[in-house]
């Protein structure tokens, strides 16, 4: 089985930096909603979402029937590629897995665009040449995971043009984009009413710290899409406690605020410190750094209780390539201490 | 949208007999778990469910590898389509819309094998001459809803050989079959490492009053079959307050016992009611109670507060349909004395 982040459950973990989660952990009201929620759970959730969808689509400025709840953002992944069914569809590498599993599970041939360590994997111009009407979707997480390099703006636009232009679905991935400095000068949300080529992911799952209620959303403009997406989206998908978590998160700015400023202190020196130690740090915009090192690693460190995500089963990643989540000060300090400690042993060796 | 059972959130309801979860709501300890689980739900689920998936296999006598947990039943349903990618399919009428819903998202051709009202909605053995090499998959609910009519051993037995025999998939939901007053007369479990075409369905939700948490599982001995199921399944789908409720679940059986022991003398009780007040009571095995009676009824009852399922979308069915849920003795007064109103007022306009 495909080796994850954020697994915990088959060994002994002091700290966990292989799961991308808000460090501050869940807020006190998310926690609650979620308890209250679970404590009622009696009957059926509100297959529809009402409420939730409400928030959601207050927050993002959109109309509420141009937003899809779903059990986390694979559940809706999943959904997207049964409801479009795409014969052929643009993967870049590396990047999420859940993509090419979902796709590969609706039998759709995947054309990989690789993105180069050379280049330090950022986008580029070349995926444009594979957007012709040959292909029914193409998927780009924004900024991408494990890399954390966003798209520069104008590329962006660009694709976006193209695929509405050739009738190419285009998932965009943003779930990791409340993470950046300026995530409105990266969002496409603004634009989804004007391009109904677009479906847009989002997750609770790393913001709130609730990766285990299970909540994310999909926005789409395009009616015809949603319709497919409801019939091919299995019922009542979201639970009641991910959907009372949900709401209460929605009413979070000051958590949000205060994690995104410690964020901001944190990642350039977690970034610099990485690169002291003389690892080669790449993009890393989000809330997780993405370096090449060592290799061994993430198996040396999680001998010292601390797991690392080890990247070498993505595609297009080889052994020597890892992803750490950025956490609170004190616990990064302790990372780059027990990299130390590996490093010296090796130096003795 | 498909109007489900359950919906609470779209009307006033006193009183809902339109779901058929156990009346005597979430057992203490179920909803300690779930909230301890939605407390502690910071971080990932586990991915594969061990801990679960083993107290499940010890319940069920069968391998822990041949137990998958989903996000509810309907969930299961849409993996097992997409695993599968069946090109044509058997499905009773009436039965779970879910079935239709998953395979025609894979584009799947049904069958539908009618179940007819002048034979009591009974199972037969007609359904055989469909199981040719034509054929990829059956589905057969048992018992059945909405209707609670189990299919009859030596039928089953037979259609389970034919299934086997021809190379077909048999997705056996046995959702309700732990309602039956003889679960083990009627179960296939124990068959299911001889038999690889099996795979059964089974749910949290109904038993232990948890649906608004979504569990349930699929058991198949089919190797080839499971991996494929993984390969289609979204990863973290099962939540932690469900993984956690699940295991607090199994442990659950006086509570179990209780329950049935009132059902058996609810569900004659409440099957005699409606039959004295002019309705024609079907099969009705389970939790829940068959009939047809005067059109209107469910938006009558509406009405006063009280949602029954009305049976009119289901395929095979017309208006007239309707399903109860079997409640204590003191909510289903409730309900007669309410359906007496009704049929006061029609005879008095």
């Amino acid at each position: 089985m495909y080796e994850h982040g954020g697994d915990i459950y088959r060994r002994e973990v002091r700290l966990d930096f292989s799961a991308n989660l808000n460090f501050l952990g869940m807020p006190e009201s998310v926690r609650r909603a979620a308890r209250e929620g679970a404590a009622h759970a009696d009957c059926y959730p509100d297959i529809r979402c009402e409420a939730l969808n409400r928030a959601i689509a207050a927050r993002e400025q959109v109309h509420e029937k141009q937003v899809l709840c779903g059990n986390g953002a694979p559940d809706l992944i999943f959904t997207l590629a049964l409801a479009e069914r795409p014969r052929r569809a643009g993967v870049f590498a590396p990047t999420v897995h859940e993509y090419t599993q979902a796709l590969e599970a609706v039998g759709c041939e995947i054309i990989f665009c690789p993105l180069r360590a050379e280049e330090k994997f950022r986008y580029d111009r070349r995926v444009l040449s594979i957007l012709t009407e040959d292909v029914d979707m193409l998927v780009l997480c924004n900024p991408n995971n494990p890399t954390g390099q966003t798209a520069e703006r104008a590329l962006l636009q660009e694709i976006l043009e193209t695929c509405q232009a050739q009738g190419i679905c285009l998932l965009l991935d943003e779930c990791f984009i409340d993470f950046l400095e300026d995530p409105a000068a990266h969002t496409l949300v603004p634009q989804l009413a004007q391009y109904p080529c677009l479906f847009i992911l989002k997750a609770f799952t790393k913001l709130y710290a609730m990766a285990g209620l299970r909540l994310g959303y999909a926005l789409t403009a395009d009616a015809g899409r949603m319709e497919r997406l409801l019939a091919a989206h299995p019922p009542w998908s979201v639970s009641i406690p991910a959907q009372q978590a949900g709401l209460a998160a929605l009413g979070e700015t000051d958590y949000v605020c205060r994690y995104r400023a410690l964020l901001a202190e944190e990642r350039p020196w977690l970034k610099i410190a990485l690169t002291d130690a003389g690892m080669r740090v790449f993009g890393s915009q989000a809330n997780y750094v993405f370096f090449e090192g060592e290799r061994g690693l993430a198996a040396a460190l999680a001998e010292e209780g601390i797991l690392i995500r080890d990247c070498s089963n993505y595609r297009g990643l080889t052994e020597g390539y890892y992803r750490v989540a950025v956490r609170s000060h004190a616990e990064n300090v302790q990372l780059m201490e027990a990299i130390s400690r590996i490093a010296e042993k090796e130096r003795r060796a």
